[in-house]
């Protein structure tokens, strides 16, 4: 894509609110790149591929001292700040690590009840104040939505700066979904990359922000075939369906998921999220029938991938984590990787860890 | 200032205790220079120029990727905490955030409950097991006087390390008083500094620290006038106006605000502090009257300036914000950089910053 | 000690449970070098003295500018992450800064609430994911024995980390029985060191784990002399007691303090620990008669050392900080060297300060 300069700045917020995810990707960039970082719907292939490429770059770099410490130059002289209204310990650290990886100096809030709002500050004016003394913000918050305001809001004063979106509400957590994206990317390297291959999401696909997200970016693939395997009352919804639909994708929904494993080439479980429950609605359901047991591996492809975003419970046993598929951990890491490659394309320093890694394999 | 090698090396608890603030201010230095940075009263007007003048330097060479670079390497080798006993997001990230500038390494406590204070601990044996690790000590605490009572605790021991007051009790927030000057001083540059100017003070005078340390440090220059707007029960207290009477200050006392602004120079808004209230006594209290609302813009100068140490609540209309005399978002972001210069000064690295500067300019 | 390439890999963790703390401890090491620290038992007598004299060196190239520089490059690319779920200021202060002066980039968690608990992970799960960001993991836990698991479990995926034990249930401190070794040896420098010395310990040697670790790595040294004072209640267990006889140790138990102090080479104080009385039985007992006052110092050899691990309540007079034989105030630093002494062991970078400093001084 090619942004204009600010284009956020100026626009009502009544008609900015209007818009769909589609509509407001275009607001969120700047000239040849990526500004803010806050939705799915901004990453289109040539983004998503350009992402993985780097991430990989940057695993490679990392692989010796002086690699290492290259990428510690690289963001050294800016500061970021981690505002986390939400608990997160797992997407904190791995935001925390990976600007830790390029160099980046960081500040965090992670209490919600701050002192300013106690003094009747509102969430606006204290996320502004935050911004003051830093180059960046990396934002999660329960109210879906927060981070677009405050890209708005910033992006409409004489100091703007990118803000990242580490989670809102229900609704959207984009990098969640780059981490995945990355992750199949990987596992399917030597067969083709993505294009192709047929992807179950099991679970709470209702609740799950995470498999909406990734949902999204598969439709970015050739031929991707979704299968979408839950209770019924959990199971994905019809707006995300719609985007399917539109999208010319194949996807198919089912409540049987011993059948979908044979035809896989990844699985992707997830957890009942029942902290979103409003009366208690998950006990009723029987989620045993979701979760991936050993004798489960036999019926999958040897080469399929197993993806978890964790934390999990009993959705995938523990003596699964020594299988070749199980991709999970690996899962983990890539979320720093991809992250880092993020933090390189917003501050437009990317260049630079490309450089140092063709002088290094040249 | 000229002071002895560690002045409070052997003075007895009890006689310090009993020196007025004027007294106490030489004996928070080191030869030179500033040694322990507590109280309003060290600051005579030499070293305020300084500070602004060194704050400006450090800006002008935080605009390029070099000159942060340069400023992250003057106290890369050192290491401070922050102590913060009582909450305080806005203070502590600006303090997080000069220190990062500057590249002093720094560690924090937070929480009030801290192991040791559940496990009996006195808070001095706290406070100087923290100072054993570090090179500063930066605190808030919400005794009057404890930050005092520390630096010449430590001060008496084999390993002083200087102490920076972040705000204690009711009484002091030095740093504070410091930006809001620096603010008055760049919004006056072009007009010839802040000798003679008219700055008028609204809102809850009684409570506020802020207002009490600026109103001393503004007696520093020549021919300010100070305007205390306030509702009779939250007027300004009765020692710093003798304190003005002694520096032979022009004063006004009135709660009629709209009558002030037409001649101000300034208008610094304040919050009602209500969280000091004894028995809910603000709410008794029309504080809608000192309360700045659009209308009134055009009332004050073109070129007048809006302070307000933040957060606020309804004392200042959000639809100000775009105003050019708004000044208050540029404080917020002053007090980072005249805390780095602080740091520099303490550290005795303001020299190397100074040469920096002049290289660049030449 | 020379260990096998991983050695806990494939150890099935119901033999490994089995083992004693002896057992254990070639477990925990990696060729040549110590990998995870867990346990005092790891420590023998040439790798405390290792330990000692690199802490040291530390502590010269620390004195200047370009010494401290040097130092933080030392481990400048790695990562640890501080996981401590049980709260530690004091130990957690000492690691950071530890890990900041050899420049290691630092990420914490302090809560034991995190929200991957509420949402129903296992501690295994959560400390695995905190893993896989970083090169090394300090924790603290309240379950006896947590460490080594984790320790046991890292080992057994395909990215092993070392873990370091800041103090787990009431079992083991090992790093603080170092940083007493450490002070006990800089205390005795011009007499011979610590062989043939008399340690007094004093207070509530039962519940102290800080104790229980220095007396066993007391045994590593000749002709050392255990004398352990406290109410019959609070005396040390008798599993300590077996390992003293099992080395040949000359012990004495008793509760009768002063008349302990005129042959004391070092008297450790400790504090009666009531955070883990059951039914409040601590104040059922006259502690009084262990606590060191004024008094006491006449009493005492003029090369004798007083330690304390604190915090203390009442168990050392304040008035005897200035007596020169007051060593926790510098027992509280050496802290933060022996750590830092460690932290370059089990990252293979001792041999890179040993050169600097021989450098330095020839």
């Amino acid at each position: 894509m090619l942004y204009r300069d600010n284009p956020l700045k100026g626009v009502p917020w009544d008609d900015f609110q209007k818009l769909t995810g589609s509509q407001k990707a275009p607001l969120f960039g700047r000239g040849r790149r990526l500004y803010h970082a806050l939705i799915a719907q901004q990453f289109d292939r040539p983004m998503l591929e350009r992402l993985c490429e780097l991430a990989t770059k940057i695993r490679q770099i990392a692989k010796t001292r002086g690699g290492l410490l290259f990428l510690q130059d690289l963001l050294r002289e800016k500061r970021a700040m981690l505002y986390f209204a939400q608990p997160s310990t797992r997407t904190f650290l791995s935001f925390y690590n990976a600007g830790q990886l390029v160099g980046l100096h960081l500040a965090e809030v992670r209490d919600t009840a701050t002192s300013s709002e106690i003094k009747g500050e509102s969430p606006e004016d204290s996320v502004r104040t935050f911004s003051s003394y830093v180059d960046m913000i990396i934002m999660r918050h329960p109210v879906g939505g927060f981070a677009e305001r405050i890209a708005w809001l910033l992006s409409n004063t004489d100091r703007p700066v990118p803000v990242i979106n580490a989670g809102s509400g229900k609704d959207q957590h984009p990098t969640q979904a780059l981490l995945d994206i990355y992750t199949l990317q990987r596992s399917f390297e030597q067969r083709g990359g993505i294009d192709g291959k047929r992807v179950v999401f099991v679970g709470d696909l209702a609740r799950g922000r995470t498999v909406r997200s990734l949902a999204w970016l598969l439709t970015q693939y050739r031929d991707v075939q979704q299968v979408f395997v839950a209770p019924p009352e959990l199971q994905i919804g019809q707006d995300i369906l719609a985007a399917l639909d539109h999208a010319g994708v194949h996807y198919e929904l089912t409540s049987d998921f011993a059948q979908t494993l044979p035809a896989a080439d990844a699985v992707y479980m997830t957890r009942i999220q029942d902290e979103w429950d409003q009366a208690g609605e998950s006990g009723r359901i029987d989620t045993s029938r979701f979760q991936l047991r050993a004798e489960h591996l036999a019926l999958m492809k040897p080469d399929a991938a197993i993806l978890h975003p964790l934390p999990r419970r009993a959705e995938i046993a523990a003596e699964i984590d020594a299988d070749p598929r199980a991709m999970y951990w690996r899962q983990v890491r890539n979320g720093m990787w991809i992250r880092a490659a993020l933090l390189l394309v917003i501050a437009e320093r990317d260049g630079e860890a490309d450089r140092y890694h063709d002088d290094l394999i040249s």
